[in-house]
Formats: C-alpha cells, sequence, structure tokens
C-alpha cells in the first residue's frame, strides 16, 4: 500500500513509540517471571515495575507510593468514582462532575446514580467549554463526597483551572479526582500544587502500549477496590501485573516529561497554523478556546450545512484520519454532549471535526490537509439540501 | 548469566510465545489505529479483534458474540461476582461459592458480603479438594442467585464435576460461573455441554501475553458492567482496547487448543514422574487428587517438618523457580486456605511446595528437580527442631 497517510487522530490513539516497544519487549519472554514470585527470576520483573512507577511518580510529582497501575484510563476513572462512592457512602451521596466528561466518568456516574442511590450535579460549561469556579461553589453541600472534573477535554481540548479547582475542594473538604488521560504528556501537571487527590491517565495516549493505565491515590485517602482479588499493587488492584504494558507506560511518560516543551510549542504552532487555515473556510466556526486553554494538539471545527461523518469518510479517501467526536462513540449518530454542552445546536453538532495532532504530526501533514479540506466541504455543501436552501435564501 | 534455570512455576505464569509475539508486534506502531474509529487503518485493529475473538469462541464452544475481552483473570471474575450481584439482587442476596478459590473470587464474595449485603456459602471440599454435589444442591435456596465453582486448582490441581455443577445449576435456574484460568488451555472445555453461563480466563497462564484475558458471558444473560464508559466490546466492557493484547490472546488460545491432547499427555506424564519421585522422600505428601481429576502441570507436595519458603530459597539457589502457594500469596506468612481446606494441620501446610510444568519443561528438567529435592529437603529437616524431635521420640 502506497497510499499517502496522514493520521491526525491522536487524541483517539497513539502508536507506540519505537524505543517505548524496545523497553517492552524482553519483558515478554526472557524476564517473563511473576512479579509476586521469591525467586530470582522474578526480580528483574519487580525492579521494572518499580522502576515504571518512579518515572510515572516523577512526571506528577507524586511519590512512587501514591500509584496503581490499572488496565486503562476508563478503568482508572471507574476505580476512582466507585471506589470513593461506596467508601464513603456513610459520609454522603453527592457527587459534582461535569457536562462534558468522557463516557467513563459519566455513564459510571449515571450508573450509580441508578443503581446505588448516588445524587450526581452535572455542571455547565462555559461557550468555551470550561465551568465556573462559582457554580462549582455553590453545588458542593455537606453531602458531597466527590468532585470530579476533567483535565483537558477529548474533543474541544479546553483545559480547566485544575489549580483552583484544587483549592476549593480542598478548602470545602471533598476528594477531587482529575481525568487527566487527555492532558498528561501535553500539560504540566503537579498533583500537590494544584491539590489532585485523585488522577487518571492511559498509555496509548501518549504513545505508550494500549490496555495499561495509572490511578495516582494521595496517600492516606481511604477508596474500595474495582478489582478484588491477590495482593498486588499494595492489595489495591489485584491482577497479575501487565509487566511489559507497565514498563511501556513508564517509558511512555519519561519521554513525554523529559520533551514537554518544546513538544508543546511544537503541537501549538502547528495546531493554530491548522485552526487559522481552516476558519478561512466560510461558515466555520471552532469549538472550544483558544490560546493556553486549550490542549496542545487538539482542533475541532465546525462546517455548517454538513455531517461529521461524511466529511470523514471523504477525508480517509485521502488518507486523512480524523474523528467526529471522541472514538468511541463515533459510531453513534447521536450529536457530541460536549458539542451540545457548549451551546451548540443539533445540526451543526453534527457538522463538526475534530483533528488531533501529535509527535509524528509535520507541517507537511498541516498544508495536506489544508489544501484537501476546503475542496471536500465546498463538495458535500453542494450536494446539501440546507445549503441550497441558504444560498437561495441569500440570493434573494 | 550463564546459571542453568529451571522453570517450574508456570501456573503462576509463562512466557509470551514467539509466534505470539510475533503476531501482535504489528499492532503497536504499524496497525496501532483505535478499533472503534471509522477510517481504513483502523480497519486491520478491527478486524485483528474479531480474528481473536472467533478463536477464543472456538476453544470454548461458545459463540464470538459471547466473549468479552477484560484485563485478566482477575477483571474477570470480578466482573462475572459483582456483575451479576448487582444485576439480580432484587431477585435474591445469594451466592454459592467454594472454599479453595482463587482470592480474585474470594475476596470478591467477601467485599459483596460486607459492603453490599450479600450472603454467600463456601462450600467445603473433599481431602482431594473436591467439592460434594450433594452440597452444592442443599445449599441452593430460593435467595440464591449465582453459583461460582473454579474448573481447575492454581495450588492443588483439583479438577471440579463441571459439567454436573452445570446441570444442577441449570436445573436449579441459578447463574454457573466458573473461574477457569488454570483449565483453559489444559482441559477441554465446552460450555455448551457443560451449561457453563460464565466463564473467566486469561492469557497469561496459556502463553500469552500478562494484562489480558476474557469473561465468556451466555447470550441473553444480564449483567452489570464493571467497567463503565465508552461503546467497546459491545458497551459492556469500556476502555480503548489493549488490540495488541488481545491478539496475543486469540493466537495463545489457538495453539493451546490445537495441542490440547499431545500438551495433556506430555505433561500428565511428567507431572507423574515427578510426583513419584518426590513421594520417595520420606514423610512426603502429595495434596490433591491423582489421574484424570488433577490438572496435568500441578504437582503439589507437603515435605513433614520443614517451611515452604526456606525449600523455595534454596531451590532458587539451584536454579529452581517453584512456589509455595499462589504466586500472588507467596508473600505472605499465612498457610494457604486451599492447604487448611483440604484439611491439613496448618504447621503441614506451611511446608507445601508446587512445582508446576509447562510446554518448556523437559524430561531433563524433572530428572534434575529430582536430584536437587531430596538433598535440600534433608539438609533443612537437619536443621529442623520439629524433625529432631520427632527422630529422637523415634529411637525411644
Ligand atoms: C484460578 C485463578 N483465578 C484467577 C487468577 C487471576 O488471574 P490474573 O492474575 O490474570 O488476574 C489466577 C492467577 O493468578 C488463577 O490461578
Ligand atoms: C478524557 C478521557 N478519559 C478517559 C478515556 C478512556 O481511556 P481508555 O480508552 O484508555 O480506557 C479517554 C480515551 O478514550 C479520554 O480521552
Amino acid at each position: 500500500m502506497n497510499k499517502k497517510v496522514v493520521y491526525m487522530d491522536y487524541a483517539a490513539t497513539t502508536y507506540t513509540k519505537p524505543e517505548v516497544l524496545e523497553e517492552m519487549i524482553p519483558y515478554f519472554n526472557q524476564y517473563f517471571g511473576n512479579p509476586s514470585s521469591i525467586y530470582s527470576i522474578s526480580r528483574e520483573t519487580k525492579k521494572a515495575i518499580d522502576i515504571a512507577r518512579d518515572r510515572v511518580a516523577k512526571a506528577l510529582n507524586a511519590d512512587r507510593s501514591e500509584i496503581y497501575f490499572t488496565g486503562g484510563g476508563s478503568e482508572a476513572d471507574n476505580w476512582a468514582l466507585k471506589g470513593i462512592a461506596f467508601a464513603h457512602k456513610e459520609k454522603g451521596n453527592h457527587i459534582i462532575t461535569t457536562k462534558i466528561e468522557h463516557h467513563a466518568i459519566l455513564h459510571t456516574c449515571e450508573y450509580l446514580e441508578k443503581y446505588h442511590g448516588f445524587e450526581i450535579t452535572y455542571l455547565d460549561v462555559n461557550e468555551e467549554g470550561i465551568i465556573s469556579l462559582e457554580d462549582l461553589k455553590n453545588a458542593i453541600t455537606d453531602k458531597t463526597i466527590l468532585v470530579s472534573i476533567m483535565f483537558g477535554n477529548n474533543e474541544i481540548g479546553a483545559i480547566q483551572p485544575i489549580k483552583e479547582i484544587g483549592a476549593i475542594c480542598k478548602e470545602k473538604k471533598v476528594f477531587f479526582h482529575t481525568d487527566a488521560v487527555q492532558a498528561v504528556g501535553n500539560v504540566a501537571i503537579d498533583v500537590k500544587d494544584m491539590n489532585i487527590d485523585m488522577l487518571s491517565l492511559a498509555g496509548h495516549k501518549i504513545y505508550g502500549p494500549k490496555g495499561v493505565g495509572a490511578l495516582y491515590i494521595k496517600k492516606g485517602i481511604k477508596i474500595h477496590n474495582l478489582v478484588h482479588g491477590g495482593g498486588q499493587e499494595k492489595a489495591r488492584r489485584a491482577g497479575t501485573e501487565n509487566v511489559a504494558g507497565i514498563v511501556g507506560l513508564g517509558k511512555a511518560i519519561e519521554l513525554a516529561s523529559d520533551n514537554l516543551d518544546t513538544h508543546n510549542r511544537r503541537l501549538v504552532e502547528l495546531r493554530d497554523k491548522l485552526i487559522n487555515g481552516l476558519l478561512e473556510i466560510p461558515y466555520t466556526k471552532l469549538n472550544g478556546p483558544t490560546g493556553e486553554k486549550r490542549l496542545p494538539g487538539n482542533v475541532n471545527v465546525c462546517f455548517k450545512f454538513i455531517e461529521g461523518e461524511s466529511i470523514l469518510l471523504m477525508l480517509d479517501a485521502m488518507g486523512i484520519c480524523a474523528s467526529s467526536g471522541s472514538a468511541c462513540t463515533s459510531g453513534s449518530l447521536d450529536p457530541s454532549h460536549v458539542l451540545l454542552a457548549i451551546g451548540l445546536p443539533h445540526e451543526i453538532a453534527h457538522g463538526s471535526l475534530r483533528l488531533s495532532i501529535g509527535d509524528g504530526t509535520t507541517e507537511e501533514d498541516v498544508v495536506y490537509v489544508l489544501e484537501k479540506v476546503p475542496a471536500i466541504v465546498q463538495r458535500l455543501r453542494d450536494m446539501s439540501p440546507l445549503y441550497d436552501e441558504f444560498v437561495k435564501g441569500d440570493e434573494k
């Protein structure tokens, strides 16, 4: 296959970097011993997990003892929410989150609401996708046990005022969890300075493998297990450790942290070039904030009068990989809950396109996309009855 | 390092077979697309997952639509138990299991008991480690919603009468889950013929990767999710799919099923040779059943008067990797709950040794172990005050 491929869906998943894969390989069949065993050949795997844990801890300014490996970002999110909910329901049954969380948070909240007697407040966001700190303060009651607000949004890139949220939660004595699956490796994070009690992350968004993630849990927090069983992860997350995956996550997060500044500067430049180019197309609107309030790799625009799905198919025909919402719902016909939350009407939310860039993205890729998209949009509009009506209306 | 290593801890974990790893590699950075995306490069990953699902289904005589991938055996066990418990608590709050389950089952049951209002019956086993079908029948009440009984035991290799258990559960209309983490790839399994409603398995016990497993859920069964979020796995298990891991699990289970008979015959022969050799050591007792009722790779013996931990350290010095209980508790000082359940007194349960063999085990390995163990046992006994007393008592 000699077809040009321009991958612009890094927010859905990344490739595993060669140097990450290289570190992982020996743990499949050379150092394969069960880390819980006592013989020498298991010492290598135990050590490798320790190193990975140190690397994750360092990236977050946490302590090694506060990092727990999981099977991914969704598991970490479910664990944080259900674990705190079940462990503290005597104190209160109220949880606060936002309308623009990933489904790993939203569906978990809905489940706790429907089947386990919890009450959830879903905070609104403004047209940029940012919550109001006043709203948050007002929502906290003496029944509130947990606030879960994402760090950076996967669809529109909005970065929340995490440090301010942390300060409010600390003052009000409620736990603060943040889903940082999109933020880690893209934004500087300091759990101490930001007063974060729990934080979720995943390997496959930062050039590590899929199927591995971590939950940071601040020392001393009482939380129920999501996965009970053996004594792994200090008896908090059972299951034989995914050693190769953990090693990969550790290496990936180290690479990401070491290069955070240059990575960001490069991406922000490409991102803004892409945004500015796309906004030259008539009747096009940027979704989400600009500048520092936006994840460096995220571009999300709406083209009036057309369907997101059709753009994706035509982009695919040109080798451009993009997404209309988050990957896990892109099969669905519902418009994105995030775009609805920032106030877009249904018919416009349907015409959205997310282009997310990353380490493999070049200037050339951006130029290629900016060359192709305008013609695709025009072609789709030419076939659109809505556009036809609009143009005729204009001509009258 | 040129030291001889004889690995006899296959029940703790296996190496990943080279042909399995080879199939996995391209999914890290060549076919890395998110399977939920709609562009062409994701089609490869979607297809790869379908193939793996078919392979797992075939190995169990299940339908492809009944296989759900998880992050390991423990997650599958937790999902089956909590998922059924929470979904059917209106019908009843009673669950039946056994005293010799893996901790992924036992600790989950204890959790449901302590925090969620469930009542658990822990069935006894006989001196071979096998439950009584009469006991099971008698334990089922109109509040019983689930029976969870393991297929093959990880410590003493006891294989339960699964087909008979399935028939009883079917007749009494209660769900039947079996933890087959140790049985898959070692025993022929047919979920239809055996009336199994749910079955857990893990990749790293069958020469696949760690951190991936599966839960078979019979069509039509209502079960709550353990991990909520995106629409993956037909909206039953959220999280970006661990594509490489799933591919590895699929390949590993296919290899295991294709070679089941020859694999078994070979292992049974080596196993029995090992057992017979060890039983020649004085005051040595076999734990668990013999013949067909025992997993083909499992050997577990007690040497009176000595501590399991000391044997392990001395074996390790000779390059022999073994275990005293299940890997995840081998760090613990409590005697194995399984050995206590088959009636061993505390002090004898402490002196147990599990040697589990597998595809890499050779006749030579067995000979080597049989050469080394008697001297180690004798040396430890010579240092043991208990043995000293016993011998003196004998001499009187
Ligand atoms: C019988 C049994 N059940 C469950 C498990 C848990 O599997 P995993 O460690 O892959 O989560 C194991 C392995 O440790 C096992 O032997
Ligand atoms: C913000 C956010 N949270 C959670 C997740 C879930 O992570 P995973 O798919 O690794 O379970 C994702 C990725 O899909 C995400 O973007």
